[in-house]
């Protein structure tokens, strides 16, 4: 399948006193690459299009990560993000997050279709169901 | 066992374009309570005092979260956090984070001890022990 | 004038390789200050509720910080608010921080009433203006 | 001169309930970009390098802010980085900050050079001088 893969510079404001990427900073690194998938997959549709412009969002119900090597300067990170589950009303992605050729995180992330403002559940769009389908199909 | 609840209040800063708490703020509350959790039980050694003067720190090899319910202001957010297993170099702690007294997320966090700056793994420090053990054996 | 605080822990999350608090955590810290300064002085209505329910906000149109000392662990941080100029659509409010007794940061933040969606320029609200010439009246 | 121009996606995590950027974020945004100068024009010592391998810092003592647009997805933010003033300790830096051609915001940032730990003011390092000398040079 076509991997997408978010590239992201780690600065100093996203380290901590330990000089290392601050773990709060790694979970918003994924988030990025997620919403940066999204982006890319429905030709623009990001989640800000989403809830703003659309009238879904798709709030994540879990998210789990493990932490394999400390993230540093000064070398990039690389996100490579994939579809694993797609459901009724959910879809679960991986984003693993590698550095020098290296995996230093693994993470799991299940979101839940919803209307806006309303908040209730949803089916998986039509479109977003199609354009997953047809990456997944590519693998 | 003595439970440990960190308060904080949910601010405009906090919430995104969907007008709820941005998933990856609340991970950032939920590390917070922990941050606060050790302060607390270890008389001031937060992971600041551990990591910059005492010559060790916890980095996390694992964390989750399942989100409930969304988050938002005006009601303060309560992280509950209590110690859930003590290994012979790591420690897994709960947080439930509870707004308007329903539980909105439910997270659980694995560290390991390292010694700094090298970054090897460590047993878990003889006075951590102790106070983690004096804290669960209040249950 | 009755001066309004806002007491804020500082946590290794907020610090940087430096072992200090990061900059633009800084800013984070004296915006939150006045998002509850809001909310104090207008019986609960804060930015959230401002643009959620109340159809109009206020966003900034100027900001400084003058930094006198760094800001570290474990002392929390005080940070002063205080209502300096009342214009006709516009309002300026500076914020001190202090730690352990001393100045850490002044700021001074401008901000313009618009309506929401539209973010034309607006008067600033009446209940707004009448709460402030009352606060800055027990000056 | 040449200037450093820093590129950055905006996303659903920038933005607040107004459905902008949030103003703490947009702090982040320039400081991003400061960061990311320094790495450039020093063949790679970042702020990061600075403090946890080259024994100085750079912290800052003054930083203001003039917002003239709202910034929102989905177009990428530019950060154009310009340097103004050198003093004996001392270093001012301009950050214009771009959206689909017009200036969203510009920013001015006064850093004192220091050394580390100690934090005592120490003049500006003499690569630094001789390579912001010759970046202002070819203006």
């Amino acid at each position: 399948m076509a991997e997408f893969i978010w590239r992201r510079r780690v600065g100093f404001g996203d380290c901590d006193p330990a000089q290392i990427a601050y773990t709060g900073r790694i979970a918003d690194f994924a988030l990025e690459a997620l919403d940066a998938f999204w982006e890319d997959l429905l030709d623009g549709q990001s989640w800000f299009a989403m809830n703003v412009e659309a009238g879904f969002g798709m709030p994540f119900v879990h998210m789990d990560y493990d932490f394999r090597r400390p993230i540093a300067p000064p070398e990039p990170l690389f996100c490579h993000v994939v579809p694993e589950l797609l459901g009724t009303s959910s879809v679960t992605l991986a984003v693993s997050g590698r550095q020098g050729g290296r995996v230093a995180f693994e993470a799991r992330f299940v979101s839940v279709f919803v209307e806006r403002p309303g908040l209730s559940k949803i089916p998986v769009p039509g479109h977003i169901r199609a354009a997953l389908e047809a990456r997944i199909g590519q693998g």
